[in-house]
């Protein structure tokens, strides 16, 4: 099976954008630890990072039509992105939302996601953790979605 | 005279994405209607369909130096884009703004259209007859243009 | 089939009335273009105008034991009647709410319409043309539920 | 002694409209068992149905020249009809406010009554109850004035 | 000229209804205090009062048709009523609004007029001199007009 | 069958606690009034007061274990304890909330109930009417769910 | 008796600040009018103006000591200015607040008067007519209280 | 190392409770998986269920001083104890937040948690692997904290 | 005379418990210090903690039969607890609401308190000097009380 | 060490003015008890009253270079002067705001103050000993900053 | 040409008054730096600072019969001070509002100028060159009024 | 030092678009002035138009590598583009935001930036003067930044 994980603006410069934030990983290392994971797991994982909300639109409409669960990160989109949240309903497939920071301990606005109501749930504030355990969850369900 | 319909984000999969809140047509199968009724107007109808918010802004300034008016759904982006309600001032022509469902009959954020307000009209719930009427309005408003 | 159409207060007033909002057209002129378009479309077309709500919810509840589809101009009523709205719910029928005038370009209370929810559809800002277009979406609700 | 019950807008509908709602008896059957409580507790009830909030005002006014108690379901007017709440607050009766459905479980729109805080109290969610339990309410109130 | 005085709901209650709030004054009274201001003015006052919402819209129609001024008391109809909001828009007439009372110094909910926005002005809180005051400044206003 | 009356926090001041509000009755009082209902309805009533949270959320499992209905007046933690929310949610019983005051004549929070939209209704501001209709009106749904 | 008018900030420029809100009448204008009206109505009329708040204090407990009633114009501390509310609820005399234009037709924060709940009444709209009836209206009450 | 695992209000009845929202799991088998799981980390899970604000703040202190971690699914207190959330503020150990539902897609009120902005991160809407997933979190955060 | 001073939810962990925002005093200490001042005053003072809610009431209530005042810092109780609230009003000595910190600069939902309103003032930012002060205060109040 | 005392707008009036809420001592009453205190706590108290909020700005700076603490009684200020924030920002002093009143037990407006925030603390409700505890609360708070 | 500026409430303070919001310059070596730049524009600069917001009332006034431009730094009267907008409109000369913060960084009521709607426009954050910019843009727009 | 120009969505039509609200001058025309500006500041000015958000923040991006300060009209992203909020706190360089039109004076929507707070400052309402300014205003930050 194959799992796509999506992440949104500015997460190319991780590690060295504000990192009291956001920590001092690279997105190239958060992605290496998301494969390794995959291969424990028995899933494809494939990363893909874009600052453009119509290319996350037509990556959800890929793995809707090619993968079998969704990680997304859609960082600032999360906030009033509702054409991601239409993809993100669109596509039949289990999505966890997933962010590096405690979204509910910062800025009032970053409490609010109009993605989540339409995701399968959301995991926050764990750094990388957020990504891993994201993926444990997704997988989970897929492969509970093809046993029945 | 030439109209410019232009379908915004997710629309690439009516159809197939949640058919109880959109229908079952197809994009192409609205395309194909709205073509028709543009012969029947003796207008010349040309549809577009984008994911991006850019595209549909550079579509909206080429309508406006091609083109008689607009049909506008800006699905998803009608909640939240005041770059292309900008971008419907900013074009000297009739624009209606069309939607599918009910947007009233829904989520609550679903309500508000930062777009309408510079639009000539607004027609919702009609499923493709919102399409088709919305035709109808912007061809009478253009003749009318031209004829005064 | 019978389709009512329905015209809110100070309708009466329509061609003195504020012109730059709402057009030089009489209502009797209207209901002469209603009727014509009825005829065209097979359908016959009753318009009504009043200033009183109750009249208003009598003529709903007449239209659910004699008519086929309603086309609705609720005027200010569309701003606070519940009683109204609750109505429209009761009537097994397609309603149409109908303004001349784009109630979103206008005062902030114009924006909020009570009985669009319970309705199939609204179309606004089109002038005599919301009320054709809507007659035509409702005969074709119609139609298409007679079928069914 | 006379109790008015006063039922609002679209009650006359009761039995067909939106039976999973509002219940499948009619507004005649609720009277009727509204008169033989009344009989049972020693009170002439009279039962009155309009559209229009003026007749329920008038209603309103009569109850205070002649009767002893009011039962009052303002149905739609309960949520904007502040002329209403002024003549409640102008009977010097006890007016209880009944709803057959519970307004709090339902739209937001319908947990705000403009009403009872001039009213003796609510009740709601109870179906005929609601109104047979009103009855009992008010006569109690009622007799307990005369015997004061 | 011709003056209306148009009295809202409830006020037929006046002298006996809520007297701390409305003060013992019958509404027979004011009329005739009215009737003399207009004699010494040169004016015919003529006054109606109604419960009722699209009486009130007639009346305004009927002002704009016979007479040269209007003092309003919408009372409850006050904080809802767009449609006597729309029918004082649409009466090319000076309308002063007038209360009894003074609506800002009571429920919060009374604060708020739809009305005055399109009236020429408010007066309240200053019993039957709002009225009797009322009826001076649409006068001047009305002989102004006529003059110019 | 057994019946459940639960009564929230300071109930047990009733009668010296802010008499004008809460009326001059002990809660002794209403308890016998309603054990003498529930002979009168064939029902056995038993009544707990405490001013925790969590006794009444144990109250309410246990009715759901061994009774067929509940009167409950959570006062204050009707306002925001979202766990008796739940609780009464979770318990597959008929519950009536009741008040004495009328909560909606008061202070602007106390009309907000979070528990009313998952019980079966509401009656308040009729003193001990509250509880004994209440009563009646637990016991008539619960005896339909046995006859059903 | 004496009678104090108090114009607020801004008013001195009254004539030539943009007269098509406040007329091309000059406050010295207003306040000969003012002084004739009181000759007439047997009252002594000072007319004060002041862009400071602490002045327009000093000056309403001035009048508390002196004076029989005041004519208020606050101008835009109308909308801010609690000291000034304090103030006229501190001082023990009938106190009218008047505006030349229709504070409820302008913008939104022109809407609310803090000072309104504490004075007699209010009166807007109507030009210099609104300081006018406005002094009849504090005179009449004056003469009022010292007749009880 | 002790890790805590804190189960809120109500949580005693899953399995039998709302089974379309909380699913058809027990608390115990919650347990034991926890458990379990606890002991392929290698640590030690101990859970505790309460109805009661405050054994749970008493629980959090203890966990403050005997253990090195916490998952804390606070159930309904999540949307309103402050006292919850000052006890979390209070302890200095990675406290994580667990929902089983999703608690942004269900009604508005679970949208705020009052204590997510004090805890290290929240992970809800994947059922049992919400607490999993959680356990996996704060045993990695708590070694991390030991190691440096 | 006796005075009941209350801590609320976490104060047991004073001193060890964000010093920067509680100070360093145990609860010991700010207990001894209030007896001792008490003894200088003239009265007994009583010092309780609790994390439970329930428990706060039941000592309010008997401070309500066996004491002259209350000096309460209800924690985080203060934002939300109508019950505790209730208790209060219906306690009828001078209760005086203190907090160490200055609520009102920090988290917005701090700057609330449902108590504030029925205690006799309310005393915050002076860490061990609001106890004290509080004392002073409730202490000269019901001194008052006795004399009067 | 001197301590200045500042009193706001319509102080000045206190014994005569609403009597019932500001009690009936004069403000040369407060200012000689306050005095008397200073001397038993050996610091020197100066009072100032005034209604302009420029002055008290000033009298803000002048404590600053004159003065060790500051006893503030901002009176209507307390709402909407941001200057007067500022202004207590700016000087390095410790500054406690008084109210006679209870603030949070008025009128809705009265709850809030935009001058807390900078402070040190609040006290408020306790008439003449507000500013007697606020005298001793800055003198310890001084002679801490002294001696540190 | 002859240039106002103007500072407002608590500027006199600066360099010393909280440096690491406004910075360490005095406001004499603002006012130098606007004179010498003044200068070079070939403008007359006069600078005044004011803590009364009626003094800058009537230097405002001065200015619109003295200078040909105005720049102006409200301060904290930015946010509530309805007679300075008022004062800004009725004044007929370009007026720019200037900050020495950037207003819209710090807390949420600063980002509320009741001012700027009727500026030319507003320069915020960048310090002395907020000062001076806007220096420039006024003259600019000064010297082309002239030319028109 | 090079310096990015950044224009946002819309901004290729200037001189045609909505001249009333936007100016007659073009990008084109905009952009030379800004180079000259630039060459006498001695530095060089690189200026960017796009309608497409992820295009503006590979910009952004792009500055943070090659130059030393951004001045950015993000046009309607203003008000939504929390990416492009995120951008501009990533990049560690002085952003000044600038408008052409006074935002503040226009729709209301308009008055709100969620970018202001993470820049360094904001120019609006000055046309061409609010680029040449936030130039000039960047280039002095920038050096600054260089020399310390």
């Amino acid at each position: 099976m194959l799992v796509y994980v999506l992440h949104g603006p500015n997460l190319n410069l991780l590690g060295s954008r504000e990192p009291d934030v956001y920590g001092r990983l690279t997105l190239e290392e958060i992605n290496r630890a998301l494969v390794a994971l995959g291969d424990e797991l028995g899933v494809d994982v494939r990363c893909f990072q874009s600052n453009a909300e119509a290319e996350l639109i037509d990556l959800l409409h890929e793995a809707g039509r090619k993968a079998g669960a969704v990680v997304f990160n859609p960082a600032a989109f999360t906030h009033y992105s509702y054409a991601l949240r239409d993809a993100v309903a669109a596509v039949g497939l289990p999505v966890v939302e997933v962010h590096l920071s405690n979204v509910h301990a910062r800025e009032e606005f970053r409490r609010n996601s109009v993605i989540t109501p339409v995701a399968a749930g959301q995991i926050s504030g764990l750094g990388l953790d957020s990504y891993l355990l994201g993926l444990r969850a997704v997988v989970a369900r897929a492969f509970e979605r093809e046993g029945s």
